[in-house]
Order: C-alpha cells, then structure tokens, then sequence
C-alpha cells in the first residue's frame, strides 16, 4: 500500500489564521527554521488507481488540488478518489466533506454515532446527495467484528482511541451515543504489511500500545509537546489531556509510554500549531528525532 | 474604502477537485493561458485596521493565510477580521465560517433567513460560540430600513438580488423562509462613493440596474457565458438561470442588459470553472473586455 500524507498540522493548520504564538508569529515572518502545513488529511492507494482518503480535512480543496495523483482523468465527474474514512466528527475531519460537493457519487465509512450528528444535526451535508448516485454512508468495522472495508486485498479496520464528541453536538444526542465511536484510528493491511495510524490518541485506552507494537509504520498523535501547551499559549484554558490528546513529553507521555519493542517506522502527525516540534532548532525537536521518531511534513509518502 | 478580492471562482473554485472539462484539464496540463482562482471571497476596510469579510469561502483559510494585511499582530487571538457578512445559505458562501472556529469573537450578519438555517438545522456552527464573547449574529439590514451594519463611516447594506435557499435546508424550514432573504448583494457606501457588489443575480428583480448604474465600483456575476453551459459539460441538467445566475451571454444576459448609462467600473466575479471567459485566448474573454468590463482574479484590489 501507498500512503500519501496531503496534510500534517493539527486543527486550524500551521500557522492559524488568528494566531500570533512564537511559532505563528515567526513562521509569518521568516524567522522560524520550520514548515508550513494544512491539517490533517491522508490519501491511500493499494493500485495507484483507486484513492481512499483518511479524514476529511478543512483544507480538502487546496490538498487535493495539489496532488497530481488526485487529478481526474477524464470525463467529469471522475475523480479517483472512491472512499472516505471518517476519523471522529471533529470539525477538522469532517468540514472537507463540504469541499467534495461537486455532484461525485463516493463511499463515507465512519462509526453510526458521527453518522448520526452529521445527518440528523447537520442538513448541510446532504449537499453530498446531489450526486448521482449519491454518496453512501457505511458503518465502520472494528476488529474480530462482521464487516469489511477497502478494495483488491486492502483491508482497513477501525480502533477506538478515547476522545470526546465535539462540543457543537446537542446535549440530548451526546447522551445516546456510544463513547467507543467518539474518535477511532485506523487499522491498515494488505499484502501482510499493517499500517496504524491514530492522529488523535487519548492515552486512555491500553490497545494502542499492542497495535504500535505489531505495525510496520506508525502514523500517531504528536499534537502537543506539553500537556499544559494550550493554556500557557493563550489558546485555551484545557489540557492536551482533557481534549483527548496524550502529550508527547512527560513520564506519562507518547514518547516515555512508546512500546520499547516496537519496530516499525514511527511518524508523529497531527502537529499543533503550538507544539515547539515544529521549531527545527528547537531542543523538543531534537528529543522527538533522538527518541526514534520522525515529524510528518505535508507532502511525505510512505510506501509499505 | 478598500476592496481585495481574496476569492474570485464560483463554487469549487477553478480548478475544481473532480472536473476535467476543457478548462480545468488545460489548466491542469498547463495549455490553458489563464489563473487558477480560489472561490469568491472579499475583504474590505476602511482604515487599514478593521476589516470586513464578504462571504466566508470554503477557502478561507488559504485566503487569510495568503493575505499579509490579515495576519494577527500580537497576542492571540488578534485577528484584524472584525465581521463577516453573508450573501446567502450556500455552502460556498458560508463554509469559511468553520475556519473561524479559533476562539475568536466577531460578528456575523446575515439575513434573518439565512441565521436560520445555519443555527436551527447545522449544528456544526455552534463551534463559533466557543469564542469568549462568543461570535455574535446581527441582521442585514435593506436599504431605507432601521438598523445599520458597519463602522467608522463604512455602511453596509443588502439587496435582495433573487435566487433560491439551497438544496440542504429541510422542505419543513424552507417553507416558513421568506424569498428576499435567500441571496442578497451589498451596497457599501462611504464618503461620498458607492461599491455594488452582487456575486449571485438571479437577474430576475429589475432593482439591480439601478444600483448597477448609481455606483462608483461594481463587483457582480460573471458565473456562466452561457444558459446552458452546465448541460453542456455534463456537470447539471440545470441551466444558470435555474439555478439563480443571469448569464454573460445572450439578448436577456447580463452584457446586454447592462446600464447604458452605467460609468462605474465594472468588475465580474464568482467565475465558474466552465465558463470560457477564463481562457484569456477565447472569444468570449475578448468579448467581455470589449463591452467594458474587468475580469477578477484573486488578488485584484480597489481603492474608493
């Protein structure tokens, strides 16, 4: 399989529109040894026809715009993009959705509780009805559970996380809806290669460690250096920990907490605007590089 | 006042994600003598310090981040973008305001319709009530009523300018929303000058020629050439004028029913992939030239 990573940064991109932290701040004025990068999003091929994207992310448009592999071929609509696998229903996995309104008939897989906030509680996604057919919504399966998702012999399955709802779901929903479907990585295997990938980790839940262990790339929460990264940057008076991310630094941190016996690639994804990894001259960046870990950037590929 | 066009492509922008049709495949291989265009997004401001948005583009993000004199100067978060005003319901016109979701407050004016859909049927906007204040919504005002949008000596006002709510609100909610508020232009006046800015006419009120006429700047639909040029490249079974846009071309298009006596500057803009103006070689681009008019791109900029 072929993995292609069109987006790297966490919600809101890097830098954010509204944000002046140190990062943002020299970013914008050339002083900072570092990237820009749009937010999350993967695309993934197992024949370098059919594209499944992991996520849907904000920047969707000027993503795929950009990536040649994207294009359509011929006629319209025929892009090669056939699947979308649907992270949480966090703004910044869901809003790209919107961007794919132009009358294409794909596949959604994502878990029945994000299905239904977005269909019951958002009727601006039926914009994905117009297409003829139209876009069809399928539940994704976990592990050892009835179900199937992908194509040839790419087989992705989903494992939940921890992780909240986001906040814009009503409270009479909220209080139907199964924690477990909140946020889910993503289980990739084909040709008996795997491929995790958890762009939010809460740390909550012990499973994560066995599927890191046992995967040939790990594609993995790398949001916030520090668990107190948002409040002391003005951005928020929460916790990486109490909005679902595990922070990479601290004994109880990803890095300390990785599997010692893991051997496949590690790659952190999902970066903060915030997070002073994204400083090449920074020590945090240097301890991530020393620990084993890469840094994803917009435009890496991976092939497995 | 100053006016930068941020955006100046239909919905979908050019090119469009999943389309090949003549102009978006010759963009893409580089035979195309023309731009590619973000979707339509203006900013105006009348002291180089507060600015106004006029639409909130699925592009958005890209488009501030693009745009120097948008960058926060210090602190966080401390976005110089103090409101935004939305045309109408449409997805290309509302989207951007999932952008804004970083704890920033600003106000939002619409028609009291289009405050309607977006709260009562699309839950995913609640994300703007994160903000401390939260984002605060504000009724357009017509022209010649009470109520006043804008500041320092910037006004704004709305003109219904015909169209249709779009395919997403419910058949219940539609039925109670009265047509004037679907899709409105804006008239912004300031000492002593008049821009009329109308991405979406449907053609079909006569008012628009007077505002055409009386004004110093006018920004308006450029969408199709020609009536059927959605039927023609296989993208609807729609024509523009069902779906709320009056055509370039034509004896009842908007180039011939253009004010004679008009003598402002006459700009189109909300260019839809398809339309053959975007190919600087074609006929059709020379045609409009010829009859006067300016063509926007992304990054044109107005001083009044």
């Amino acid at each position: 399989m072929r993995i292609k990573i069109l987006g790297s940064a966490a919600g809101g991109g890097f830098p954010q529109w509204n944000c002046a932290c140190p990062n943002c701040r020299r970013l914008r004025d050339g002083s900072l040894r570092g990237r820009s990068r749009t937010q999350t999003q993967l695309a993934v091929t197992s024949d370098n026809q059919s594209w499944y994207l992991i996520g849907a992310s904000p920047d969707l448009r000027q993503q795929i715009v950009s990536c040649l592999e994207l294009a359509p071929e011929t006629g319209t609509p025929s892009s090669p993009i056939t699947a979308v696998f649907l992270p949480s229903a966090d703004v910044d996995a869901v809003m790209g959705l919107l961007h794919l309104r132009e009358f294409q008939a794909f596949l959604v897989f994502a878990t029945p509780a994000v299905q239904q906030i977005l269909k019951e509680e958002n009727h601006i996604f039926r914009v994905l009805e117009r297409a003829k057919p139209p876009v069809a919504w399928f539940s994704l399966p976990f592990p050892g559970q009835p179900g199937r998702a992908g194509a040839n012999d790419l087989r992705f399955n989903a494992v939940p996380t921890g992780g909240e709802f986001p906040d814009y779901v009503s409270d009479e929903l909220r209080g139907t809806l199964p924690a477990e479907q909140a946020v889910v990585g993503f289980i990739l295997e084909q040709s008996g290669k795997r491929a995790f990938i958890a762009p939010s980790l809460s740390g909550r839940r012990p499973e994560w460690k066995t599927w890191a262990e046992s995967s040939d790339l790990v594609l993995i929460d790398g949001t916030f250096w520090s668990d107190d990264e948002l409040i002391h940057t003005g951005r928020s008076k929460k916790t990486a920990r109490q909005i679902g991310h595990i922070p990479l630094s601290g004994p109880d941190g990803l890095l300390a907490q990785y599997p010692k016996s893991a051997r496949g690639r590690k790659v952190l994804l999902h970066i903060n605007n915030t997070n002073p990894i994204l400083d090449e001259e920074s020590a945090e960046h240097r301890a991530v590089l020393d620990a084993g870990f890469e840094i994803a950037y917009d435009g890496m590929e991976f092939d497995l």
